[in-house]
């Protein structure tokens, strides 16, 4: 079972291409057409040039978008690093099927489908229509003492990400935003940082959703503890996520390769949804292409894992709610990207003069 | 006549009052109940917050949106302080009416209405339908010899810009974004920036739509002369307005002020309206209240004006276009903060935990 999941997901995998350097020369040599001064539209024509060498079209259309959050409980909640108590991750699954999260808000204002995934939560949802089932157990492991999971249950979550990045794909979406809610996954993250980036404890580990200061030295005790535990010698990213992750965390990871697979564009959120960005490049470095960081989160680790990504966010005000909030709020930068490149007349079209010889 | 318009204008600005301090706090107070950490909302909180202090309501809803392009030529244009030849004003407004350019692209996406005002083109616009005719004049004077514009000039286009701010008032606009066109502007508002702020000459001028390092050098020294020529002393901000503004600055002035006087949201965009915002700031500064900075632009005297009205933009993109659009690009950024303050549930209604105690 375990080794014809893993057979499959590397299969898939390894079909990941980069874009196209072509295309990207191709889009820049038309912005450089359009009526605008050469370059002012900043990182706008980059994010169009990045479009274009995804999609390898002349003029893509800004078809679907989607918001994925992946919700999870994790065992490490027991240990206290955390503001709110483990049920607030029910509780607010509940909020998002009522629509009065931030999230709802946000997709609703930016015409995003909003898909709620319960990977592994602690808690039933019998009567909660528009929920995504797919729980592969009821939380991850306390990474204090085990790994977060078990080989299988992260093969299955990585699946389930797999599987809903195709039928998006399928089904016409064009721009995935990604995110998560579960009470302490800020220390998975956090972990997964120290991990991957050689960044220390007290650098990679924030306050999440709020705590003191007494709280914050006790939580990169914890991260401390848990590297010590894990991570004596290098290890394979795959390993990272199995021991330092968490469910949510490894079904992000499965939908960023297959939507990278898909030649989608990914837009992730804050320090959750960047973690697993940055296993699924450390799996395959050509996934890079197709994220966009849809901005800077105030979590301090934050940055140890853009630098490494090599992103550079779009926005940045100081956010740090998760749920897919800061991603979405990126979706119309891509949009104007998109639509500017589409649909600005050209010098020669709208006879304008050029620049003065 | 004069006396008359600028007695009208005067009592206009008599009437503006800040936002109000007790419905900012009672918002932040609201931000707090709503089911998110404390404050991780970021800025978007101190966004929603002005709003409620701006519009001293409950749950102000979003109505219309609207984007003002002032179109108009400049004098000092003939200096030769532009990549582009002073016709490609003209030709530009041709492009806003036919619908190609940067700013009807994004007006469209951001379902913004867009306003186009020939306020001092050096042009005819016979037809040119939905072209807003206000021309004051055909450009402003040569500010290197004599005033940019007459007493009288000034205040007719201060008018159209206060005039058109009660027109977009009475028809429910709630969001106002401010743009420009005018080649040879960037010197107008390195000029204001200099005589506003004390900023040298070297700091305060850039390369505008992208002129070479020997052009650079000589703009450089045409600010210089400039100032030598009006500013020797301190000046009021209205007589810096008319020696060293233009047409489309003077009546970006009067509809900040009056959108302020009227309580709508000012969306700035770059340099040039960031100059007239400095300016109306400086006449009125109970004007300051109103103002969203949309982005943070490559013009190197943007972040001295920022600087002066102690606002921080809301994007950086490193964009220097104009005509809007990074001030429509922000408007989805409003919308969201709005959206999040009305809609989102609280701790209570949602039935979900607050933080441990």
């Amino acid at each position: 079972m375990n080794a014809r999941m893993l057979a499959e997901t590397k299969e898939m995998i390894g079909t990941i291409q980069p874009p196209s350097e072509i295309w990207r020369t191709r889009a820049y040599l038309r912005l450089d057409e359009l009526t605008k001064p050469r370059g002012s539209l900043g990182r706008l024509e980059d994010v169009a040039a990045q479009i274009i060498a995804i999609r390898e079209e002349e003029f893509p259309g800004v078809s679907g978008k989607a918001v994925y959050v992946f919700a999870a409980d994790h065992g490490i909640a027991i240990e206290g690093v955390s503001a709110y108590p483990r049920e607030v991750t029910r509780q607010m699954v509940m909020n998002f099927l009522a629509g009065g999260a931030a999230i709802n808000v946000l997709a609703r204002l930016h015409h995003a489908l909003l898909h709620v995934v319960d990977i592994g939560v602690d808690g039933d949802f019998e009567r909660a229509p528009g929920l995504l089932h797919h729980k592969v157990a009821r939380g991850s492991r306390n990474m204090l003492h085990e790994a977060a999971m078990s080989e299988e249950e992260m093969l299955l979550a990585l699946r389930v990400g797999v599987q809903l990045a195709g039928q998006a794909a399928m089904t016409g979406q064009l721009i995935l935003a990604i995110g998560e809610m579960g009470i302490g996954n800020t220390t998975a993250a956090s972990v997964i940082t120290c991990a991957l980036t050689g960044a220390s404890s007290a650098l990679a580990t924030g306050r999440g959703t709020g705590v003191s200061d007494a709280q914050h030295v006790y939580k990169i005790q914890i991260v401390e503890s848990i590297m010590a535990r894990h991570f004596l010698a290098q290890t394979h990213p795959l390993e990272i996520l199995r021991c330092g992750g968490g469910l949510e965390i490894a079904a992000m990871t499965g939908m960023i390769l297959a939507a990278a697979h898909h030649r989608r564009l990914i837009i992730i959120d804050g320090f959750i949804s960047t973690a697993a960005a940055a296993i699924a490049v450390a799996i395959e470095p050509a996934a890079r292409g197709y994220l966009f960081a849809g901005h800077r989160s105030e979590e301090p680790g934050h940055q140890s894992l853009l630098d490494r990504l090599q992103l550079q966010p779009l926005l940045s005000l100081g956010m740090r709610l998760g749920e897919g909030t800061g991603a979405v709020l990126a979706m119309p930068v891509l949009e104007a990207a998109l639509c500017l490149y589409t649909q600005m007349a050209t010098f020669a079209s709208a006879g304008v003069s050029g620049e003065s010889a």
